[in-house]
Formats: C-alpha cells, sequence, structure tokens
C-alpha cells in the first residue's frame, strides 16, 4: 500500500496477518530508504516493525495510550500515524522530530528522548484513568536497556504495588544502545535461551501427584513446590515477583505470537509484563549484524553496501580526543578509573576499555548510580573519569550535589555533548550545565578552544586534587589543530587573550570562540578595536583579566552556546556588582528562555540570534562611539 | 562500661556476646537519655544498636569500610568510635553532625544525608580495592525504604552483574521513615513471615530422588528443578536473581545469629546481601510501638511519659497549611491528585490521604518517579500536587527539566523545606532549588510571605493552566496571622509593596522578609526611607515594578535564603543589564558559595551575614548620601 496515503492506523483493524506481513516489509523498505538519505535511528526502529503494527492494531490509539521510552524507535509509529510523507525532513530544522512529539499528532501522548520515564508516565495516565472513571489501555513501551534506569525500577517497583491495569511491553532486543550490562540483562539473558516451560508446570504438576504424602511437614511442602511453580524456572519470575502477570517471551516478529498474547493481556487485572524479543535492526543486513552499536543511530549510509557516508577526512571528534588523552595517562597514573552510563561507544571509551579492562566501567544506563560510584572512588584516593552526556549529567544532577561536591571529591567529569547537538534537538541540547552546576560549591567547570587546548585541560583535571573538576566539550569535531606533544597543566581560573583590543571585550569560550574571533576581525575593519578572551574557566573566573578589563571600562559582551539566566554572563554580572563596577556597558548573548528544538547547529544558532554579524551588531550597540563612526 | 572513655571500636573484639548485651543496653539508655534533651533520630538507632556493635566487632574499621545509608542510623556507630562525648551538641551549631561526617572521624568514611547513595559508593570503594589489589571489606548498611530509591536499584543491578566481593547489610525495619511502600516491600515481607527453608531444599531432593525417570525429557525437568532450587520458597530468590548470595533473614538483636551470618558473608566470594530484621526504637516503649514514623526524628521528650516537649500554641505548620489547602480545593476539583515520595508525614498528606484516598500516592523513595507520575497524570489534565522537599527535588531535577518544563505540563510542586533547615545541617538545606529551577523555560516560582498569601498562591497554582507552577515554602510553622476566609487568585509575576521608601529598595520574598521589614523601619529611625517588596514571584519577575524602581534611579538590595550564584539577585541583575539600566547600585544578600553546616536557622543567618544589622549596614553602604548623614 501507499504509506503517504496513511492518515491514522484504524485501517489496520480490517487487515490480515499475511497483510500486516506484507505491510510490515514495506514500511521496512520504506525506512531503509529514506534513512539512507536524512541518517537517524534505523537500528531500533526495524526492530519494532511488527511490534508496532501490532500494537496499532490491538489498541486504539488515542483513546488507548502508547508510550514509546526513549522514543527513537517511534518511527514506525509515525508512519502508521499519518506522518510518512514528512520522512524526508526528519531531524532536520523545522522538520519530522526524531521522538514522539505531542504537537506532531495526538497519537504521541508522552514525549520523550530520555530513557526510563515511561513508566511513571504511564502510570500517571493510569491514575487519571481511574479517578475519572475511564476505560482505556495504557501500554508503555520500555527496551531492555531503558529498563536498567532507576527511575523505570522505581516505577516497576509502585505499579507492581498499586496493581493498576497497565500492559508494560518489554521491547527486549537484547542491547540497548550499546550491548547491555547488569544483572537484570542477564536474567533477561536466561528468559530468552530458556523459551517456554508452560509444559513444565504440567508435569510437575504430574510428578508432584505421585509424590508419598510422608507427613504433613512434606505435605506441606509439596503445598509450597505447587504455590512456588510460578517462580520455577525463571519464566518471569522477576517480574512476577514484583506484581506483574508476566507473558513471555514472545516473537516480536510473528503476528500470531503477538496477538495471541495481546489478547491476553488485554484480559488480564492488574499490571501485565508482555516480553518482546525483537531483533534490532531486522532485514537490513549490516544493521542486524551490528554487534557494537554503530547501527543505533546513524547518518546518510548507501543502502547497497551499508557504508556509512562520513565526512571526509574529519578531524578526530572531541569524544575520542578526551577520553584519548585520558587513556594515554592511565598508563602512568594507576589511579585514573573511567565510568561510563551506557555509553562507551559515543563516549569513545572502547579503547581504554580494551587497554584497562579493570579500570573501565561502564554500568548501564544508570546516570545516579555512575555518578556516585565515582565519588565512592574518589574516597579511596582514587582519580575517576565519569564520561557522561550534558543532558544526561541532569539526571544525577543530586549526585553531584550532595555526593561529590559537598564531600569535595577528586571526580573528574566529562560533560560530553555540551552546548547545542543538532539533530537530537530539544531534549538531547546540553545547554543546561553551566546553570545547574556553576552554583555548586567546590566545582571547577572549564571548555576549551580547541583540541590541543583540551589535552592539557584533561591533563590539569586529572592533576587536581583540590575538588571536583568538569570539562565540557561538544559534541563532533575537533578542528584539527597541531597537538602539542608535551602535556601542559592550564592553571586553574586562568582565562586567555586571544586578540588585544581597546574598545570593547568579549569573553566567550568553546565553541563560540571561532564567531567571536571572525567578528572581532570584521569590526577591526570598521575601526572598532575588540579584545576576545578565551574564558576556559568558567568557573572560577579569572578575575585578575576581570578586574583588568572592568578597569579599563570598556563594554563586555559575553557569549555562551548555554542558557543566559544563571549562566556564565549571569557570573560576569555577579562579579562586576559584588566587585562595585557599575559604568562599563555588558551584554550577554547566549541561550534564551525557551526549549531549543532540532535542526543544524548552524541553523538553530541563527535562530536565536547567534551569528558572527549579530555579535557584530551587538558590540556596535554597546560601543557608542564608535557605532556613530561605523 | 564508661561510654564516654570509648575512643576506637577495637576493644568489642575481646568482649563476649553478653558483655556485648550490656553494651548494647548501656548505649540505648544512653541514647534515649541524651535524645531527650537533644532530640533527634532516636527510632532508628535504638533499632541498629545490636547491628552496629556485631559490625565493628566483626570487621575492623576503618580499614574496612562500614557505609551508612541516609545516615540518621549513625549514633551507635559515632559513640563506638569515640564520639559520646559530644553528644550533648548533637545536630547544634558547630556540634555533632546527625549524619557520618568525614572530618568528624576516620571510620565515617561516606557522608550520607539522602538515602540510596551507599551501595554506589561502596561500589566505588570496592573497585578501587581491586584496582589497589588491597584486602579489606566494604559493608554498606542500607535499609528497606532506602532500597526502593532507583539509584540504589541501579546499584543492586551493577553489583550483582560485577561480582566484586561485597557485604551488603539490608536493615529491614518494616519501615523507613513512614510504613514503606511498593513491590519489593512485600518481597521482603513475605521473606520475614517465610522464615527459613533451607530445610525445604534437603527434603526437596529427598523427593526428586524418587522420582521415576521417565525419559529423557523428564528428567531434565528433575535436573532444573534442582538447579531451580535456589529461586524456590522466595528465600532470598530476588536478590540471588540478581546475582548476590543472599542470607537470612537474621535477628538484628540477636548477637549469634549475627555473628553466624557476617562470619559466612566474610568467607563468601562476590556480593552477599544479610537480611538483618530489625525493630525501629527497640527498647523504648514509645518509640517501639510507633506505625506512623512520629519517632523516627523527634525534638526533645520526655522518657518517662514519651510525650514531646513541643513549643506551647505554636501556629500552623507550613507543610499542614500547604497540605490542607490543596485538601480543601481538592473537595471542589477532582482533578486535584496528591503525590509524596516517602514523605506523608512530614508533607502533612494524611488527611488528603484519609479524605481522598484514590486521589493520593505515596510512591515510597522515589523522587524520579513520583516526578513523572506527575508528569503523566498533567497530560490527562489532571492537576497533580507534588508535595516534595527541596533537598529532594534535586534528584528530580532531570525529570522536571525534561518531562514537566519542556511538555509545559500543569504540575504544582510543592517545593516544602525551602531554605535553611537547621538541624539536619548541610545535606538537607533547601538552598539551591531557585537556582536549578530558575533556568528551566515555562517555569513559575513563587514563594509566600505568611500562611495567608500562601493559601491564595496555593490557589493560584492550581488554578494556573499555563505549565508547571512551583510554591517554596519554609519547615516550621508560620506566624499565626489571620487567614481570609475566601481563596484568592494572585496574578503571575506580580509583586506587592509592603512599604514605601524613597532612598532605597529591598527585593525579597518569604522568611527574610520580617528581617527586611525590621531592617527598614530601623534605617526609618537614621533618616533613610527604604522601600520593602514581597518579590513573591521569583520567577517570572514584576517587570513593571522593577522598571518604576530603577527608574527611580534607588539603590536596590536583594535578599534570599538561598544560594547567591544564580539565585533571585542574579536574576535581578539579568534584568538590569537587558533593561539597561547602569546607575542604580544593586546589591545581593544570600548564601556564599560554600556548603552550610548544622545549627538553629539564627545562627546560621547570622553567620553568613543574614541579620537585621547586616541588612541596615548594606543599605547604608550602597546609600552614600544617606550613609554621611548616618
Amino acid at each position: 500500500m501507499d504509506l503517504l496515503s496513511i492518515n491514522e492506523p484504524s485501517f489496520l483493524k480490517t487487515m490480515s496477518n499475511k497483510q500486516l506481513e506484507e505491510l510490515s516489509q514495506e514500511i521496512r523498505q520504506f525506512l531503509i530508504n529514506t534513512l539512507s538519505e536524512t541518517g537517524g535511528h534505523i537500528g531500533p526502529n526495524l526492530g519494532v516493525v511488527e511490534l508496532t503494527v501490532a500494537l496499532h492494531k490491538c489498541f486504539d490509539s488515542p483513546k488507548d495510550k502508547i508510550l514509546w521510552d526513549v522514543g527513537h524507535q517511534s518511527y514506525v509509529h509515525k508512519i502508521l500515524t499519518g506522518r510518512a510523507g514528512q520522512f524526508d525532513s526528519l531531524r532536520q530544522y523545522q522538520g519530522l522530530c526524531g521522538f514522539p512529539k505531542r504537537n506532531e499528532s495526538e497519537h504521541d501522548c508522552w514525549e520523550t528522548g530520555h530513557s526510563s520515564t515511561s513508566l511513571s508516565a504511564a502510570m500517571g495516565m493510569a491514575i487519571a484513568r481511574d479517578v475519572k472513571k475511564e476505560d482505556s489501555f495504557v501500554v508503555p513501551v520500555i527496551g531492555d536497556g531503558a529498563l536498567t534506569g532507576g527511575m523505570a525500577l522505581e516505577a516497576l517497583n509502585h505499579i507492581g504495588a498499586e496493581q493498576k491495569d497497565m500492559i508494560v511491553v518489554l521491547n527486549d532486543n537484547e542491547m540497548s544502545i550499546a550491548p547491555n550490562v547488569g544483572a537484570l540483562h542477564n536474567v533477561l539473558g536466561r528468559l530468552r535461551t530458556d523459551g517456554k516451560y508452560n509444559w513444565v508446570k504440567d508435569e510437575l504438576e504430574y510428578i508432584l501427584k505421585r509424590i508419598p504424602a510422608v507427613g504433613g511437614r512434606l505435605a506441606s511442602t509439596a503445598e509450597r513446590v505447587k504455590d512456588s511453580l510460578k517462580y520455577l524456572f525463571v519464566s518471569g519470575m522477576f517480574f512476577e515477583e514484583l506484581g506483574f502477570t508476566y507473558l513471555g517471551p514472545i516473537d516480536g516478529h510473528d503476528f500470531d505470537d503477538l496477538f495471541e498474547n495481546l489478547q491476553y493481556a488485554k484480559k488480564t487485572k492488574g499490571p501485565v509484563l508482555l516480553h518482546v524479543i525483537t531483533k534490532k535492526g531486522k532485514g537490513f543486513q549490516p544493521a542486524e549484524s551490528d554487534k557494537k552499536g554503530t547501527w543505533h543511530g546513524t547518518g546518510p549510509y548507501k543502502i547497497d553496501t551499508g557504508d556509512l557516508i562520513k565526512p571526509v577526512d574529519a578531524p578526530p571528534s572531541w569524544s575520542g580526543l578526551v577520553s584519548g588523552t585520558v587513556q594515554k595517562i592511565a598508563r602512568e597514573d594507576e589511579r585514573i578509573v573511567a565510568i561510563t552510563p551506557a555509553m562507551p561507544v559515543g563516549s569513545k571509551l572502547l579503547g581504554f576499555a580494551e587497554e584497562f579492562p579493570d579500570r573501565m566501567f561502564d554500568v548501564g544506563i544508570a546516570e545516579q548510580h555512575a555518578t556516585t560510584v565515582a565519588a565512592g572512588l574518589a574516597t579511596q584516593n582514587m582519580k575517576p573519569f565519569l564520561a557522561i552526556y550534558s543532558t544526561f549529567l541532569q539526571r544525577a544532577y543530586d549526585q553531584v550535589v550532595h555526593d561529590i561536591c559537598r564531600q569535595n571529591l577528586n571526580v573528574f567529569i566529562g560533560i560530553d555533548r555540551a552546548g547545542l547537538v543538532g539533530a537530537d534537538g530539544e531534549t538531547h541540547q546540553g545547554v543546561f550545565d553551566i546553570a545547574f552546576l556553576r552554583h555548586l560549591p567546590n566545582m571547577v567547570i572549564m571548555m576549551p578552544k580547541d583540541e590541543n587546548e583540551g589535552q592539557h585541560l584533561v591533563n590539569t583535571a586529572l592533576l587536581y586534587n583540590d575538588g571536583p573538576i568538569a570539562l565540557r566539550y561538544p559534541r563532533g569535531n575537533g578542528y584539527g589543530v597541531t597537538m602539542d606533544s608535551e602535556l601542559k597543566q592550564i592553571p586553574i581560573g586562568s582565562w586567555e587573550v586571544l586578540k588585544q583590543g581597546t574598545d570593547a571585550a568579549i569573553l566567550t569560550f568553546g565553541t563560540t570562540i571561532p564567531m567571536a574571533m571572525e567578528a572581532a576581525e570584521g569590526l577591526e575593519k570598521k575601526g572598532v578595536s575588540v579584545k576576545v578572551v578565551n574564558a576556559r574557566f568558567i568557573k572560577p573566573l579569572d578575575e585578575e583579566m576581570m578586574h583588568n578589563i572592568f578597569k579599563a571600562d570598556i563594554p563586555v559582551l559575553t557569549i555562551e552556546e548555554a542558557v543566559l539566566q544563571g549562566g556564565f554572563g549571569s557570573a560576569v554580572l555577579e562579579f562586576a556588582q559584588e566587585k562595585g563596577y557599575q559604568h562599563s556597558r555588558i551584554d550577554r548573548m547566549g541561550i534564551p528562555d525557551k526549549f531549543i528544538e532540532h535542526g543544524s547547529v548552524t541553523e538553530l544558532l541563527k535562530e536565536i540570534g547567534m551569528t558572527k554579524e549579530n555579535v557584530m551588531d551587538r558590540i556596535l550597540t554597546i560601543t557608542p562611539k564608535k557605532q556613530k563612526r561605523a
């Protein structure tokens, strides 16, 4: 059928399994074709084609609520709810979002991006339904990786206890983003390999009937064995123990199996856990055979060969630079231990893990635990490197406050994907970290101007022994600058003048430095002499340099690819106020008080007024005399 | 023995069980006596007397690491490590901390206050030990309530998978702070009532040997039954499933039972879970028979009667005022549902729960889940009231960002215990919330000047339908002001002038208003006329009033009982900068960039320079002409 003609999913109701299978193949081909142009989360979506079709056939969305945990596996759902025609704009500026989005469709009842939220949200929806005495199904779909996140476990515990009607679909593809870790994963592994053991139950009852009664004690044992049947053979025992009715394992690519169990689940009172086994990347050989997580999300690729179309000769990635430098220093310093919450690939820690298998820990999707493991290590005079994306560090805010900063422990936090991240959009922008870390006592926050300074700041962080120290670095690649062969230590709180100037000063750091330099050069041609400062320490500030700038009484523009409220610019305002500087005009450029959607970083910066031209205009505005001259 | 003579715990090594029992009674009596004067966490500590004695006898602290989760049960540990003599200063200014504190003793290897961190920290310590090839025991002690916190579950999952040597002591007192909730609690309950079933294993093997062999299939079933024995009869199955060796249940007041199992645990490779049953409040009748959690932590009390010594005729508590008003409005508005993460008593929600049992959910120690349940409710046009302490909201920062603010959902967050909390100290001060919420798009933050305005702001919050709205309120009691009988709605972003003045202006809110008013009255006598503004909306600011004040070009002092960096004062600086006001002198008073320890709120405010006199001095400093006159 023509996928572009689909408006909403009710057409599925009358289709036979054979027709659904054909539809699934069409959807699969559509995804392989369109994503080869746009890139996107190909692996997760190919894995849930039949599951998504089955859910939309069995349930009545939007009356029934289907929640996609993490949400990168919602493409099939988007196709079935009338959005196939928008896939050429997937994850592009003002185009189709790569995650569920409530303003795109009434079928997107819950927005995601971060993992492990669906069960809690589903609980809220189930409570609402029951208070309103309505009748609907609430169906969160959660992956085996997302299930290890603490909040999902909190939710399982509460849902099991409350016994609200809910059908939890556990989409078990044996991988989350990277291969899965954790004991819970082993439980799922045993369920998968053991298969179905309902026959065992019958057989065991037969055996038990043959056991001679040898007094009350033994009879009661036999009774216990019968009562405990459901605990036997691990089949769902873990979930049953928490109060769920366990159904599975179910072949997530077999409509007969899916429908049989979904129908049973719909008739079951209380919470049900439907354990569905799917194959990530199914139907596209390169993705299906991927063991490392490369095909979780990709850029464009060649369909016939499965080769990723990458920019030629890109400089090394920031993640690679930071993790590589840590690895190099770890050869000399045995105290260094690396920790990642499920991002060994993204954080480029596979090399570290290979060289130091006993000193690298992927703790799974568990940012809180990861952060406090680092704190625990630091109490023992170790030097933990916690590699974590800015947006995911949000989930460990309390652990940073209470465990790391309050105990003033020597943890090196590598804040990866700091700043705008582009295609992943508003759930993933790394724009809050300065505002949520800057007010914490003992915290040092840095951001390098290029890879060379980056390696020196990594070295600085690993030599620092006065408490927590964080290094922000952006998504993507460096500039390909020449690298010093000797690592240096950069004085804490020291800034660097990149360009001298006498009429105004720009204070900025990291990714916005090139824009500031270009603007300053453009202004030079207009006769305005602008000093540009690499404010590589966001906390503590370089007070000496600030005093010099404010004493010179020239206007100051701060620029940050981060939220303005409470950010770096506010720190400069606070300094000026505290020190009694009242004359210099200060302006702040950064991210305004709204969430920034997906698009290329360049497009997004333009949208929020952070371009070279904007910088020039704003410098001219706060430098009145020169403005007249210009 | 003389408890004051104890320096460190090695004296326990040579004591007999009988002597240990006597010692335990002495410790118990010491706690009952001293806490009757100082107040403190009496219930949790009376419950762990024998357990703590046993741990210090079996392990060699500080070489072995004993970690106290939450930490309010560490008093016995403090006595055994040489701090009995400091108990008269417990939880008082510059006195003994109510939680483990690394600068108090080398035996306090991990500081706590918030729950559920000990397992992650222990994992860090175990990794450090193994990397350093050292030989020591790591022994986290965690309560059954703390175990339901997401990060503890993340840690269990990781520890079970890594199989590091660790002895987790599960201190199961059937209550955490309030009676426990959750499915995991039911698992523990079954373990407790079922007792020990090792005998069942032997018996079952006897039975299985009698089963006739009827072909390969059945033989394999029999094999499976044997393999699955450890899963039978729920005895620790949940933990065994996660990779732990489960030992228990153990009578936590019986030294024979404790030592037998501790010795076995020491010999066991890999992680062990020691399930110890204790009785909260043991040995002090009022605490022992407490079902509501009243004796979890108390002020001073009368030993003979167990009556709490309370201030006579105290005005209603802030928690009671807010929860009571929500309850009143909930009679008219069926959309209102209340959620608490394990604080139904502290947040005074028992009345709500009684009147609306289907609309009040205690989700256990699970702040992340609680917050996203509220978000889920809001998607269904419900009006959730999330009652949460400021310090615990830190743990749900990402859920506030990603689930509530990003989706702009109508959640009413009641931020209880905002500002300095006093005796609980630095882990519990509610001083970060403004700085971590203010930079979030869509967020409204309020704080009332008194209970009457408090009830109107609760009403305002529940009528607000444009996104998240938070009301901060302090620990303790209101002022006893007259309450309006009709609830009003207060315009969002509107401030109130409490006192007119022409020479300077104070912008402040909540608890610091009385100090500001007194200072302004004092200054009036010195001829300085100070305007005092009730800045009850911290976000959004009252821009019209700010324009008026800045246009009048008078100096401005902001006061907040919250961190200065990125706080309310910074918002005022940002406003002045954005609107181009450069002349008025601005000063900001608040909490400096350090953690504030325990003590009375009055003492702490004095320490950080937030008194009426400080306010007067600072107004005089920024009001130069008047200063000369004064």
